[in-house]
């Protein structure tokens, strides 16, 4: 299917020079890495954990019960059940899904041909270059909620772009989506730490939306991680009904450090990585049938030496290819990767590691791209500097995935050889001025001067000049137009929680 | 014929922890992305180049009247031919063949589904974090030599891993040879840029390898540039002499900066280097049938601010997938790429585009990879902890390429199942506890450690860990036995040469 599309579409590739997309809608066909001998003994294991190992639904007596009424087994907290009906049940979500922006020109697409890169998600440290390491907080949140913004290379703004530490847990999530509600209009996600969170993100979306809008799409969404190996908890079954049930989409991402929370072996754990998000599909489809549901995949490696997880190596880029294309045989849309890296630092391992990650992902097909800047500390801390660095790159994987290689008539010059003699140069011919200025991905961040010229600006690296521009995008912030009466009802929802709230810490 | 490959190798993929090979044997499938109507229109363009617009070989009328007598037009220089004559000659060149390294454990082959790794070739500068950037001389030349000898994710040494400025450029092609071929038993490659020099280096492999190995073997390549646009100058056709005329191989690169020597399409500019390269594939057959010949491709990017080069950029990056899939259809090895930057130091801009750069790279099944590690500012400065930060990563990419996803029951790791309960964990499986040591690429220059233990270590950064480990390598060198009568007799024929030869520095 996806090579049909693609046929179709690389006969009018994607004017050079329009304006960029709020989405990617992918040309560049998929990375197919499987062979049907990997596909069916991996759909195998698949199939097997659903009938005879099982999936716990844990410490949620009204999930249990939903799964034992429909017909599966239970035994304990752990449910199995058909492996058929899971997949029948899984056809039910949808395999494209528009999630809804309140500008709707930066609504997207998520699944199918189209992918969608948001910033990294739950690190409870920032860093930068002035203010070093730090908690995050609520100054840094909205500061990092603007770039997202700004910046012409992501395509929704995610949630948890930093833990703002300075407001109570059990407020936060207010506070948090209050900022991306007001300060962009990209669309982003909802709390999922509890369901009362879950609900006041998915009220304020009906604020912010009104009830029209959200009875028929898709305007907000929940990300949650099981608890692998094997088991859904609570936190996952209750976003499930709070966003699910309300027709909204749900993200659910089976975290696999592998060797720990699933086998040393990469191919059990992408087996195993399907088996929960797709029985977390499966009973989403039971809250709701039709429900967007975007499966997850979050794989890492390990080192030997401290056990800590390792990013950006072989096996994680391996099994993003395979589970792009496990993901697109079972219809579904797909989160994964990201521009992921251990490093502590903006230094060359972290962008050798982002860069592999990042383009592992992209090839992948990753739908949904969680995590596509800002990663350090595996995740620990969200870097400003890091961010703007991913983010720059990502224009080049926009531009492979959107364009792939232009075969028009215009694209293969040939006016240009009778201007040209041999051992000559294009610069001049009439072909080059026509197309130069749409010819290449202008990065804002690479440096290509010669080294004079480069020492010349004061020799500044690549973690300087983000600092730089990161600065000069927040001064040139403006707040995107919201209408005033829905500002004043979201702050007093707002308000009004927080005085119901009791503050805890954690 | 790729698919059919990896599926019977799939099933018995390479045993883990074995020995680093001395080349990749690749079981990933390749990244096909062109479809059929982008091959036929991007082949009319080639055999449209090759009939109607013709390549000059310059200055050589040995060349012109080869081409003549074997029925070519000759118009001037240009040289005209009918495309499938052109395309039936390239057919004699072999699909893969083997160079022999002199320690025969090292020997690679090129072609097919395998793939070598070659440091950088041609840099007057040399960088590193004690000794800044200077111009390169013997003693860094033969440190680096050492180098790429020692890690063991290099396959082959290249030649020109940077310029020794200090030896005159009459008399350097001497040296290097030498250095090569005592400092190291990997494969490397012999001079190019005068036909003397070809000659001198053809002639010591003679020494060294034997002439009854030679006569039979490759063991000694050169690598050259065309011209571009559309000129194959004497340097090419006398160094096709020297090294096919002995039934050596040669690499043969159109280097086209887009929009300077090729038009300012990717399209255009692939299609020209596939005709460039072609052309001179189909002389090298018309001197020897038969002689080894790897098909280069050296395409970059531009700045508009500034005209320079520019790397890793999504313009290179999908003309490497598209002329690696082009290559397997004319049936020829293909040299691409490598981990390519424009920036002037080892920072974050250096790492995000040389991973980009070479992950697409090894995607496209390059089977010769020149420049895979060492490069800085745009090939003009070698660095000594690139070389080593680059390297590094090259082990991930083996393990990517060479891998694969192993699906034998073994990975399928059903047993560790039966000892894990839901939320628990695999740490202790007996699966974990037969895999575990296996399971992962281990890095020596990514640092996973938390935040507190990278502190206490001094908080270095990559580029530091690799001054550390480079400096360290060079301590441990050993240099590899050779028969001292040849290493005598190689001696004699630099100090003869170097006798018969001026000084001459430019």
């Amino acid at each position: 299917m996806a090579r049909r599309a693609r046929a179709s579409r690389s006969r009018q590739a994607a004017p050079v020079g329009a304006p960029a997309s709020p989405y990617i809608q992918r040309i560049l066909p998929f990375f197919d890495v499987l062979d049907d001998e990997q596909l069916t003994k991996l759909e195998a294991q698949v199939d097997w954990i659903f009938e005879d190992v099982g999936i716990a639904f844990r410490d949620d007596p009204e999930a249990l019960e939903l799964w034992r009424r429909e017909g599966a087994r239970i035994e304990g907290d752990i449910v199995r059940a058909d492996a058929q009906w899971i997949r029948d049940l899984c056809a039910k979500a949808p395999r494209q899904f528009t999630q809804v922006a309140r500008n709707p020109e930066r609504s997207v697409v998520i699944g199918g041909t189209n992918q969608v890169f948001a910033p990294i998600y739950g690190a409870p440290f920032v860093r930068d270059l002035e203010g070093g390491r730090r908690y995050g907080d609520m100054d840094s949140f909205e500061k990092l909620v603007k770039l997202a913004y700004l910046h012409p290379n992501l395509h929704h703004t995610g949630l948890v772009i930093c833990e703002p530490c300075d407001v109570p847990v059990s407020k936060r999530h207010l506070d948090m989506v209050l900022a991306h509600m007001t300060l962009s209009d990209k669309p982003h996600l909802g709390a999922i730490t509890e369901m009362s969170r879950a609900q006041d993100s998915v009220d304020m979306a009906e604020i912010l939306h009104g009830r029209d809008v959200m009875d028929n799409n898709c305007v907000i969404m929940g990300n949650v991680n099981t608890n692998s190996p094997l088991l859904v908890d609570k936190v996952v079954s209750e976003a499930i009904r709070v966003y699910c049930g309300r027709g909204q989409g749900i993200v659910v991402v089976p975290f696999i450090l592998t060797g720990a929370m699933g086998p040393v072996s990469t191919a059990a754990s992408v087996a195993q990585a399907m088996a929960e998000a797709m029985m977390a599909c499966a009973y989403a489809q039971l809250v709701r049938p039709g429900a967007p549901f975007v499966l997850g995949n979050f794989l890492s490696s390990m080192s030997l030496k401290s056990g800590a997880p390792t990013f950006g190596m072989p096996e994680p880029v391996v099994s993003n290819y395979a589970i792009g294309q496990l993901a697109r045989r079972a219809g579904l849309p797909l989160r994964c990767g990201g521009s992921l890296t251990a490093s502590k630092t903006e230094d060359a391992q972290a962008a050798y590691e982002s860069a592999d990650s990042m383009h592992s992902t992209m090839l992948a097909g990753a739908n949904f791209v969680l995590h596509a800047a800002g990663w350090l500390e595996g995740g620990l801390a969200t870097g400003f500097e890091k961010l703007i660095m991913d983010a720059d790159r990502l224009g080049s994987y926009q531009k492979v995935l959107g364009q792939g290689l232009d075969i028009s008539d215009e694209a293969m010059a040939r006016d240009a050889y009778g201007e040209v003699a041999p051992g000559g140069h294009f610069l001049g011919s009439a072909h080059t001025m026509r197309n130069y200025q749409d010819a290449f991905y202008e990065p804002k961040l690479s440096d290509s001067e010669n080294v004079e010229s480069w020492e010349e600006g004061g020799s500044k690296d690549m973690r300087t000049r983000a600092y730089d521009r990161w600065n000069q995008m927040l001064n040139e912030y403006e707040k995107p137009a919201l209408d005033p009466a829905k500002e004043e009802e979201l702050a007093a929802y707002v308000a009004k929680r927080k005085e119901q709230l009791p503050d805890a810490w954690y």
